[in-house]
């Protein structure tokens, strides 16, 4: 096999085998293959696609490029391996609540997470800002902990998927991301990789996603449910909007202490209708519940009751983080200044772009560029009203934290211009599009 | 500018302006685009094109990357800088007969060739099947043998170009090469850059050339035409069958001496239709002669009065090789060992496979595969017979010469199935589809 005839095969529209993905994998792994073949057949992919079972063998063979990691010792807790993902978004702290909820609901999860290299930081560098938290865990810890106390989340190790990090690389330099069966296999592989079995997705769309349209949403969650069925895992997803931040806060620090306050009862109502949907959806596919109702019972009984944020503390507690964060904030790092926004008239917020708030949150110093660069923990923006809030002028809509005043004024710029006002009533959002 | 937004934007099917254009091949000479975004870009060009005007500001951006050779001493003897260019066929000695006849017509020409990398070798080594000639001139001794004799063939500088040849590299080996544009570009670029400011073309298809089908052949011609007039020269060309092998000879000596022959008024048909157009179309577009009929007559002229004869003589003679050859063949490197091809039957030769016999050349020695492979001048084939002859059982339809009897043997079995039979008459063959 020559790697030049699978680039033409592909150009040409036909479909690979399993053996000639797989050769395309181990040249691109060993070698063989030249990075300017490799950037060539991803741009012919780009052009002709792949089918579902051409991609479901790229999804395998990626997988098979690393580690696997082994989570069947969790299986004397629970029949399957549930996870969740997160195509991205702006004040996206699902995976800080979800898992305590579902822990508290009896399905046990060893979670491995990433570090953002975005506007905000990604659900470790969150992890981070309690005090002492670590999340730099090997697998036999972060299996321990989970058999100790329900629950655990990790940094994503490196050798995961290592074929998935060499070709979004050459992705990334030369315009072939945005390709549906890359980008499906791309996040399915680290999925089945991590140890999963069951996985609900939250795929999104709107300003603050790299997906604009729901449409485009749903064929992303499409690809990946299918793939993951050829694969023998069972995923669903929800598609969701991201034209606006999810929930108040957007930042690393702000957003756990949204997440406590959640976990406390104080739910907002766009995180409660997520949360609530893929625990429920988990719950479900996981025999723990007999139907939805029952399941958003259970659901609601764990954040009443008090034992979901009581996983929240266990997991604090294992991971050596100070547990007294949850009852005093100011425990965690504290920004020098703030700055707020005020409304100029009165009315009602009728949108807050994602993307805008996003570039703010970043310019205060939440986010990284490089992966070198260090995230200020304390940085963020809390929206003090959100979408369909009145507003009277002089209202404050907007609190931004940092430890720069430079960074904060050139951020209230980009900030207030993230705010729509209108003068009526607006309707009543819902978060989720659809559910596949 | 970054390179990854230029792969995109033609990704998306955008048309580049000439400062991106320039950027492109600059950033390929100097580093600065690394090459698997370069072949990213060419898959990308591949699958959605480019437009005349991109495409004349790539062959510019080509031509301006190396040396751009300058012909104007040249233009003391005629107003125009003619050329002529082959897409490559087997048996096309095409060449080495134009260029006399065309300084014997009085149009002085300044060619450079290439040497093979194919089935059987390019002008260059058919030239240096002469004992003693000498290509490797450089230009001031071009310029200077055309001033003196009125004709000069050299092997082409590597200076010119270069963009085009790193190009052509990745190209070979990320199936990118079949794209109209970026063929087009190829070989006009190096035109231009070798001093021609008017070009007769010779575009074949066929199972011997790179392009099968004429309507092919016609589109890329259109191009080449196309541009050259963006870039502000004249090309004309000639769309040509290279189903069969061109005349009767395929190898490098065996072809010089077709080319004396012919030369000598001894004419196959296909090469006399070819040349003289070729010639004519020349003749008159530089004003050597008034009408298609007058340069018919012109060059018929030159062939019976010997000057063309004399005008190869004048070549041989000032580029250093045994001038003697012209009548005494036995002084060309002869090959050890002949073998002959026989008609099994009565009938019509109705095909001779040029893939076929170029491939059995190959065998014989006549070609090489890597540049630095040697070439076997004296071996080679020479068809007895060719499309339409009448043949009777036992007569040789071919000749195959080589140093080698095991070459021999295996070449033999694979010309005897180039050739078909017919029992009926064969229609009359023109060899030229179309002149654009």
């Amino acid at each position: 096999m020559r790697f030049v005839d699978l680039i033409e095969k592909k150009k040409k529209g036909y479909e690979h085998t399993k053996e000639e993905i797989q050769f395309i994998i181990d040249s691109l792994m060993n070698g063989r293959a030249e990075d300017y073949q490799v950037s060539a057949w991803l741009m012919a992919v780009y052009f002709n696609g792949m089918t579902i079972e051409e991609t479901a063998n790229l999804t395998q063979a990626i997988i098979n490029s690393g580690e696997i990691i082994d989570l069947s010792p969790l299986r004397e807790n629970c029949a399957h391996i549930a996870d969740k993902h997160s195509t991205g978004g702006v004040g996206d702290k699902i995976t800080l609540i979800l898992i305590p909820l579902l822990a508290a609901c009896g399905v046990p999860i060893a979670k491995l997470s990433g570090r953002g290299l975005g506007h905000t930081g990604g659900t470790i560098d969150k992890l981070e800002a309690i005090p002492g938290f670590k999340t730099d865990l090997d697998i036999e810890e972060l299996i321990e902990k989970v058999k100790d106390v329900g629950l655990a989340i990790a940094s994503q190790t490196k050798r995961l998927t290592p074929a998935d990090g060499k070709l979004y690389a050459l992705r990334d330099v030369t315009a072939t991301v945005d390709s549906m069966p890359l980008i499906a296999s791309s996040i399915v592989s680290k999925k089945i990789a991590s140890g999963a079995d069951y996985v609900v997705l939250d795929v999104k769309y709107g300003s603050g996603a790299f997906i604009k349209t729901p449409e485009k949403a749903c064929e992303l969650a499409q690809w990946m449910v299918d793939i993951a069925a050829k694969l023998g895992k069972k995923f669903h997803a929800a598609i969701t909007s991201m034209e606006q931040p999810l929930g108040r806060a957007v930042g690393n620090a702000i957003e756990v202490i949204e997440s406590i306050e959640f976990l406390k009862g104080t739910m907002t109502s766009d995180i409660k209708e997520l949360t609530f949907e893929m625990a429920a959806l988990t719950l479900v596919e996981l025999n723990k519940a007999g139907s939805k109702e029952e399941a958003y019972q259970m659901i609601q009984n764990a954040v009443n009751s008090g034992r979901a944020l009581d996983f929240f503390k266990k997991l604090i507690l294992s991971q050596g983080g100070n547990v007294q964060v949850v009852d005093n904030y100011r425990l965690f790092p504290q920004p020098k200044y703030a700055e707020r926004i005020f409304a100029e008239s009165d009315g009602v917020i009728s949108n807050i772009d994602a993307y805008k708030t996003a570039y703010a949150c970043k310019l205060l110093g939440a986010g990284r560029e490089k992966k070198s660069d260090s995230i200020d923990y304390s940085a963020g923006i809390y929206l003090n009203k959100i979408y369909g809030e009145k507003v009277s002028r002089g209202d404050v809509v907007a609190t931004l934290y940092a430890n720069d005043e430079g960074k904060l004024s050139l951020a209230k710029e980009f900030m207030k211009d993230a705010f729509v006002f209108s003068e009526s009533e607006q309707p009543v959002r819902s978060l989720i599009y659809k559910v596949i």
